[in-house]
């Protein structure tokens, strides 16, 4: 087998080992039934534990109250773009966005189909390197709207914009999700697609809070409402086994290790290394965030040159270290560190972009 | 490890045991790199070659014109059951649907709210056991809709319906996709979830003739619009990349084992070994599907009373004979024979179902 790679990328993205080593070891025997978890009707009781069991465990784990609906969807958060808007929508009231990047612009031109849209703050004049401070939203919104993690810019919420009690916040958290502790009941709705800090691409998490349920109007398509699936525990339809089951596995991995408060422990050590690194530099590695809107889970920064930097991912790819390469938006190079990456890997990139510093310096 | 099951489940449902295998000893390393096929990129060189194979597979071995673009989706089928009549509409056409089970009414619903729908057949006062036959459909549709398999009832289309040039015929394969040869290029739209004769739970498959991609309403959200993913060969977002890889392993079985053809010869094996048996039982066992319409995927059949068909259920899943309990709609007991289940599983039913009667009669 090839020697297990330190996986970078910024999503579909590493996955704790021992999970896969599960998967792997029960794929054609799941539960002792003598079929894989995905031959098996998503009706059984067998596959129904792990259904069950995963919504409780989001719960738990992010300490939600009573009121909250855990829901698995397909469609990725490019889907929740328009559901949010369309769910969450109020005869006459406007939704206001914070701007922080390319995927906060796709949920504002989507959102535009079911109402009116205000950008209350935005970072686009400086290519998006910070989350604008001290955001408060207006009054009487159908709803506000943050991206909690910019993957291609690796910026991230530090802090709670002010919202009015009556107005929902809405969290696109993809790619920061149980990455710190964080009230999450500050929200009235959290959407996340898993393939980076949860599980793997195809299956979308979304927690609502029940009152918000009511608003879709009535000529909705069912498929669109998130409604239909709350009010069938997700099982409207048959969903995406075995991503479900891969989440349950990992929510399971991350309790057992401690929780959303440990990680958060291990993801400052893990960003710190680089951070360091990359401020110790003297300036041949450049961040791109600035230093209060870093990212905990994607770490963007450049070298003095484009060659240089084609030829650090280059090399990286030579000693195992995979997906180093920038988005095009930012450039240079991009080091996704989300929960499931260990400080070993993080460790051995800082080692090897030190040594790459010295021989080409 | 457990016996492997015989899995008679309607959906999700067996899987050929060489993919699963193949599935598992990979799951640690896929294609050499050190990760799991879950963690690489959706963009990296690796998944792309899977991604694109997969959809040249499902044209190759379907046979399919130039002009048919493959999607991989997110949703289920009942997400096109809504996406169909808002991709397909015309200002002022109405479409027409053949009503032949629960999964027609549905699809019937959604249309509902994008234009006016007409019934041009429908089995429901005989409980769904039939296909309406010599079906013909009106000029200056937006589009004609079957259903090609029903699973609930255990009865599928054998003959083509009339349908006028200029109107797109849509047809719902989730439960029989490819398992007989027919002429594909009939269709303007196929859609089938994967979960029953093509993959497991977690993507749909559409194929759509390109010409048809132009009538979506310009004001529509990104991700309810096929020409998005058509834009992109299904990578406009994050798909569902386990799935595919599983379809695409699947896709790679049935050539390697013939194709269509072969799997069409194996299925009307099966078939005939349990419809036989009905037939040779005196009545002890009863189809429900009338005999023109039998379903090859699902084989729906009563017992002399419910007591009787609960301990059959009972006693066949102690022969290791699993999922044979039949929808609420029909009662009685349900196998599933899709393009996966082996020949000797067929055998191993069979031969239990006429020990029962002998011991029950």
């Amino acid at each position: 087998m090839t020697k297990r790679a330190y996986n970078f990328y910024a999503g579909p993205a590493t996955l704790p080992l021992p999970i896969l080593e599960k998967a792997r070891d029960e794929l054609l025997d799941f539960a002792g039934t003598g079929m894989s978890v995905m031959e098996i009707s998503h009706r059984s009781k067998q596959y129904d534990k792990v259904h069950q069991e995963s919504m409780s465990l989001v719960k738990e784990l992010m300490g939600l109250k009573d009121d909250r609906k855990v829901l698995w969807l397909q469609g990725g958060a490019s889907s929740q773009f328009y559901m949010v808007p369309l769910n969450l929508q109020l005869p006459g009231k406007k939704a206001q966005f914070v701007n922080t990047g390319a995927w906060s612009k796709k949920a504002i031109k989507e959102a535009k189909f079911y109402g009116d849209v205000e950008v209350v703050a935005s970072s686009d004049e400086e290519n998006f390197s910070y989350i604008p401070q001290g955001v408060e939203f207006d009054d009487d919104l159908a709803f506000a709207h943050i991206t909690g993690n910019n993957t291609i810019f690796g910026t991230e919420w530090h802090y709670s914009p002010k919202v009015p009690d009556d107005v929902p916040l809405v969290g696109d958290l993809s790619s920061n999700l149980m990455d710190k502790v964080e009230d999450f009941n500050k929200y009235g709705v959290i959407y996340a697609g898993a393939q980076k800090n949860l599980g793997p691409a195809g299956v979308t998490l979304v927690v609502v809070r029940e009152d918000l349920l009511d608003r879709v109007p009535e000529n909705t398509p069912t498929m669109q409402k998130w409604s239909t699936q709350a009010a069938k525990d997700s099982l409207f339809n048959t969903g995406p086994v075995f991503p479900i089951y891969m989440c349950n596995l990992s929510l399971n991995y991350l309790k057992e290790n401690g929780g959303i408060k440990a990680v958060e422990a291990k993801n400052n050590e893990k960003a710190k290394i680089i951070y360091d690194l990359i401020d110790g530099s003297g300036g041949f590695f450049k961040g791109h965030a600035r230093k209060d809107s870093r990212s905990l889970m994607n770490v963007t920064f450049n070298l003095p040159t484009p060659e240089l930097e084609a030829k650090c991912v280059g090399e990286g790819l030579e000693r195992n270290l995979v997906g180093l390469k920038g988005h095009r938006s930012v450039g240079g190079m991009r080091a996704s560190i989300y929960n499931a990456m260990s400080i070993e890997g993080v460790k051995a990139l800082a080692e090897f972009l030190k040594e790459f510093q010295g021989n080409n310096q």
